[in-house]
């Protein structure tokens, strides 16, 4: 009789706590206590934007002041969107009956009430608090009495003249902005250093670099802020590549750039914002000499860009968008088999879930700053070429 | 700390009986007390048509003999749709078994069952009874038992030989003929003249006439069929711009054109045909010369029309399109903060709760009529230019 | 008073356990009892496929020691899609890890794991048995303990040097592949030689051949094995039409070439197969001559191929596509009037009943084999000339 058939097989199911990030979710609210990453300095222009972060939808859009403004969509008088609202010297005006609101939400002008509005300050556009820095900007979508400083990120610290910091959103090396698929899966990823050796090595051709097909000796260590995973290869002089990745909680993560084309620390970091439940955006953030182009050009197969490849050729060469992406919109972790090569992948978990647990009870997650004299975060991620004597570990 | 912002806000919700439509609905049951127009007579013809109205899915035809018919689209054999049925002298036929059909919904031939079904009485594909008026097709989709007249509406009395009279369903003056929204929200905009003076003149420049700019005196009366708005502007030569509006219940509205070019009182009256839930069409019923054109042709911001509008212009230059479905597919009435200028909105509403009570306690509703005597809608809306002595209110 | 419309009607309902084709369904159970086509034997290649077949999500491909294999789409380690898989000589590789599994889902290689896998017998892919035969690939995707021989067609025995066996897929004479309604509408369609007279004759025109506007005498028998179809149709000539259809439980139907481009005993046969509950795609296996085409082409109204019809064009000539696809995705049976023309579609539900409840009991239904020696399909189906005396019944 033939075993192991797909007949009866029982309702597959995710766990829900790992991957829900909407208000009122565990997830949702462990993330909204960070300053979230939800666009582009160049998205916010005196055209109204629409923006979706954590499972919000939101009107981006900069005041004729400069000032970046981040609101609900619907007009707090009769709901209609801000999308087709004017943007002025002061903020946004609705197109229906033209109350004009501030970035901060007040409400400044009514022209069509007694006095144009004598009662205006009883109304406010609900509104997010944002923050630009080095490209991005940033919300703060969590409760207001919680809200944490901005931190400093020590590796964009002394930017010298010839220098820049740019910010790279194609998912997965030159895919598509928007991945359609949940941010865990991709999140989790990065402490996965074994698939590099398959996907991006052995299976597809060498897509980073021709070292990473040594095989590397790998361990995994937890920090109060996320963990470190470090990959030591033995190179052909006698020398290690000793390659050093970190995750930082709840959705950062520092993966110096795989085609070793930059040593030493890190040049960048980034971000995986959940868009809601089913996409994601990865913003990295990276520092670099004017006159050098970001990294290595992404290109796969047959010498083609992603967006290039023909369907066939997605299937040849897959990479990290068809890796991720092909685990559904939302993996179903009730169907997993983890194996030996996954501790990396259950340390994410279940450090992400003691800080829901955390968060739940009422406490502070870890990585949050609220003294601006120690907001600094302090990177340790890099591609280091050392002497086998100097490994410590 | 952060006050407003838009953590934590409550799940937003809609007022159902004011926007549902549907077969059972308060809303709908009230509906379905009116004849209702469900499309343009040059919709029925020899190709059946499909056609939807308050929810439900119907076939429009036009027999050889050329009266119009309005079936369930299913037929009642074994339920192929008679949108594939051919149409005949005396019905429509379906391809499947040949069942005929006349615009009754009465069986007359069954080619397939003995004696060409000599129990063919027994079988009646559901219909719904319509009425032919100036280019209308309109149906009862109500009790049958509650069936009214058909009313006359005076302005189209003694058409002169050089006048016709033309059917206009274009959303919003000149945008798609099917609007993305519920009806409730563009019906209840009809007596809110405030959003005139900012989303038609003061936002995205003069989209009617610039006397609109002056700001009016605004005051609203409830009829015993529906309602009134008076708007009195002071012109520059002393006269006074004395423009009158109607909404008679329970979906009609009366809106003398606003582009001026029609004084006096109104040529045209227009019905917001709730398609279903989620979709509008607005059907306007027109009186002209014959030698000119319906009235100032619409043009939005750039000189375009409104399919001309790039994404960009829409958002810089939105009119009643933008603002009504900018509200989303049902507007959330839980997020309104409504303020002096909603008095008419406000009236709109309670008049049409009155009356889906008094349908839901078996009563008849405000403006049907039984009587062919009394069957006359007298419409008094219009543009008139008066002298300050001659206004009594 | 008007009676009959269309008011208040009660919301229409469908007979679940004759449409529903997933998993645990009575129907599902019993289909799953069956060998199933679930695709043609050139879909199976080195690049895999995605298949979809009774609700089920699969992938297909061919091993490059040329052996098909299905297996569940979610690799069971991670779950990316073995769509992405790399085709080896002994399976399909995960592009994520590098997990190689067989036809039979059996884990052959862990690249990433000690010893590539010194525990990989605990890890299967959820896969099912397939069997090619005839250009086809057969799976068996019920209980396995229950799995029946793969039975001879006694119609494709016996091959000459100058015949072939050919595979014919589009749904309807020359439609799409794929038709979106459930595969039971279509199916009990078999048993419906009534419309022949009306759809393929009086309405659309002659869409198969004039012999068949004489009207037929008709009757049905029950077989253990399913039901036969007699259509007696008298020649001009004196000469009698003999027309034999069978339908076989719980899928298959043998339906003699329509166009009577053959005569004698059928040359083909068909199986609905239910790709989901509203999606279906019929598989005709046919034999016949090389230098032949395979029967008369599909040709509608003006004379045109399906898919060159207008959309006016399909509502003037419509055919089986239209009938069917026209009952809906899934037709309505609470709204259904059957008569005397739909003894056969009554006897084809009767029985299927029978079957579903023999399955649900614990027994083998109908029609399936477990001896090899007793697995023949006899058919009798075709299109006779006879002499009116030769007829028995």
């Amino acid at each position: 009789m033939n075993e192991g058939t797909a007949y009866g097989r029982p309702e597959p199911t995710y766990d829900r706590d790992l991957v829900e990030v909407g208000p009122g979710s565990p997830g949702g609210e462990l993330l909204r206590r960070y300053w979230q990453p939800v666009a582009r300095s160049e998205e916010a222009t005196g055209i109204p934007a629409r923006i979706r972060a954590l499972g919000e939808d939101l009107i981006l859009f900069r005041d004729r002041s400069g000032r970046p403004g981040l609101l609900y969509p619907r007009c707090c008088h009769r709901g209609t969107t801000l999308y087709y609202g004017k943007v002025e010297d002061e903020g946004i005006r609705c197109c229906y009956h033209g109350w004009l609101f501030a970035t901060d939400g007040t409400c400044v002008d009514q022209p069509c009430e007694p006095d144009r509005g004598r009662n205006r300050e009883r109304y406010r556009q609900p509104w997010y608090p944002v923050h630009e820095y080095n490209g991005l900007i940033f919300a703060y979508m969590g409760p207001p009495d919680r809200q944490p400083v901005f931190p400093r990120y020590d590796i964009f610290d002394d930017l010298g003249d010839d220098e820049e910091i740019v910010i790279i959103d194609h998912f997965a090396f030159g895919g598509p902005v928007e991945a359609p698929c949940n941010w865990f899966q991709t999140h989790e990823n990065s402490m996965d250093p074994y698939h590099v050796f398959v996907l991006h090595t052995t299976l597809s051709g060498i897509q980073f670099n021709e070292a990473l097909e040594i095989w590397p000796r790998i361990n995994f260590r937890a920090e109060p802020w996320g963990m470190v995973a470090h990959q030591d290869r033995d190179l052909p002089d006698g020398k290690v590549l000793h390659r050093v990745t970190e995750l930082r909680l709840p959705n950062m993560r520092v993966i110096p750039t795989p085609t070793l084309s930059v040593l030493g620390r890190t040049n960048n970091l980034s971000w995986a914002l959940p868009i809601d439940d089913t996409h994601t955006r990865v913003y990295a953030m990276l520092r670099k000499k004017k006159d050098q182009p970001p990294q290595g050009l992404p290109v796969y197969g047959p010498g083609k860009t992603w967006f290039d490849l023909t369907e066939e050729e997605h299937q040849l060469y897959p990479g990290d968008y068809e890796a991720q992406v092909g685990q559904g919109p939302i993996t179903l972790h009730s169907e997993e088999r983890l194996s030996s090569t996954d501790r990396g992948v259950s340390m994410v978990r279940r450090q992400y879930r003691e800080q829901m647990a955390i968060v739940a009870a009422g406490g502070d997650p870890a990585g949050v700053f609220f003294d601006p004299e120690e907001a600094v975060v302090s990177v340790v991620a890099g591609n280091y070429i050392v002497d086998p004597a100097d490994l410590t570990e």
